[in-house]
């Protein structure tokens, strides 16, 4: 017999993956959540049936979402992590030494705790001194605070249910007023092939808030159409003119610095999201 | 009532789209057929049950195979397309008007006909006058033509039953013997997250015989893991190298002098796959 995990990609297109085990699934109180071992992927964190992370590609996402912006901010000290509970974007910052202080807000703890029981590679990072864990709603959170964070890193899921407020232009107000004078943020905006209206939206709101806004891109492979969009808003800092001479060496198997620059370089159907 | 097609991209994945109508399917000689339309990508076309092309995305993988190798060399005159029966490929070869003869090399003329009839816009240039179109074994006709292509572009299917021979040592050199002294041929090489071994060796293949080598990416959305990857073998220009001051002005919705140029920035993993 055979098992297979099913995602509706959209109405009209589905991935599937052959199960070798489920591992673990529960409802919590705002989602279903499950770990399954596929035998393509390795484990793969799934939310409400859509894939968020696997052992195989996981480095990918993660890598690119952290690096890029850590990396354009010449001086990150204090950074803040929304959503992301696997724990593979806090595992990707504190390989900035410089970092001394990694906030991860996560609304859901349950994903936080099966992450660490489960996907020890991914979360292996949530137990650092240099990090604090709160289980809050990223949106709160950020409206509390003013003049704080170096660098804020959106790890959200889609933008249906509990993620649709993290991709608003008052969301993006909020961050800038969290962000120090010279902060930057980025955060995952989905696929250019299947999400043009979206990503055409983010440009402008970001734009409006912030002087300097760029997309970036980079292969996900267990994500609709493996392309997938990146957005910063900067109050200085221009990710595509960073100085790559002064890049932290880090050990990585996606991004590098040549990667950071050639991954502002957009196909003409990409760019012409952004007019 | 639902239909969906689904293609096993591996023995442990598959994707599937929601059909809208089965245009055509047959059986011809050489493999199974079909068009289907599908709610996603529009029209596609299916060779053994794997995607080949369709209407909404094919776009990325003929203007990359075609337009990297032929703006590399400064002067393409006469240009051999193995495969790609579809007119995918021929249809970016034309727009570079310095071309002057295009042959196309097609071992199924099944594919071409349904082709013609069903996908009118990616076979669109396959009656143009400066096409040949022969209905042959690519790897016979490279054995057979000495000193006589700029360029050769090998647009295979997937390296299982016909295609095979095409991702050979020896198909390589005769392909180097069917070039001119300055020619250089490109070659889809398949997924650097699912093919890994077979980009190492045809890289080590093609490195053994062609003074230049090079792999460059782009992101399909329709094959596995998006990301995709390109081999060019050249005798003298290099691909990284090319003058994008004189490339041709195209009609483009992925490549451009700029995407050329990024394309071929690896991330370490993909590079890793060539030492």
């Amino acid at each position: 017999m055979e098992f297979w995990f099913t995602e509706d990609q959209s109405k009209d297109l589905r991935i599937g993956c052959r199960i070798l085990e489920t591992i673990h699934s529960e409802t919590t109180p705002f989602q279903k959540l499950a770990v399954i071992n596929t035998a393509q992927f390795g484990r793969m964190l799934v939310l409400d049936n859509v894939i968020q992370t696997t052992v195989k590609d996981e480095f990918v996402y993660h890598e690119m979402i952290a690096h890029v912006a850590l990396n354009t901010h010449p001086n990150p000290k204090k950074v803040l992590i929304i959503g992301g509970g696997d724990g593979g974007v806090v595992r990707e910052v504190v390989k900035h030494t410089g970092v001394e202080k990694v906030v991860h807000v996560e609304i859901d703890g349950r994903v936080i705790e099966v992450s660490k029981k489960y996907l020890p590679e991914i979360s292996c990072a949530l137990d650092n001194p240099r990090v604090e864990v709160i289980i809050d709603d990223g949106i709160k959170h950020v409206q509390e605070y003013k003049d704080t964070y170096d660098v804020i890193i959106i790890d959200s899921t889609d933008p249906v249910g509990p993620a649709v407020g993290l991709f608003s232009a008052e969301f993006y107000r909020s961050v800038s007023e969290a962000l120090t004078q010279d902060g930057l943020f980025v955060a995952q905006t989905e696929s250019p092939f299947y999400n043009e209206e979206l990503i055409t939206r983010i440009q402008k709101d970001v734009a409006d808030i912030f002087p300097v806004t760029s997309l970036y891109l980079a292969c996900v492979p267990t994500y609709p159409g493996g392309l997938w969009s990146f957005t910063i808003g900067s109050k200085i800092y221009d990710p595509q003119k960073a100085d790559t001479t002064r890049f932290s060496e880090l050990a990585t198997r996606y991004y590098s610095p040549v990667v950071h620059k050639a991954s502002f370089v957009l196909p003409p159907f990409v760019q012409n999201l952004l007019k």
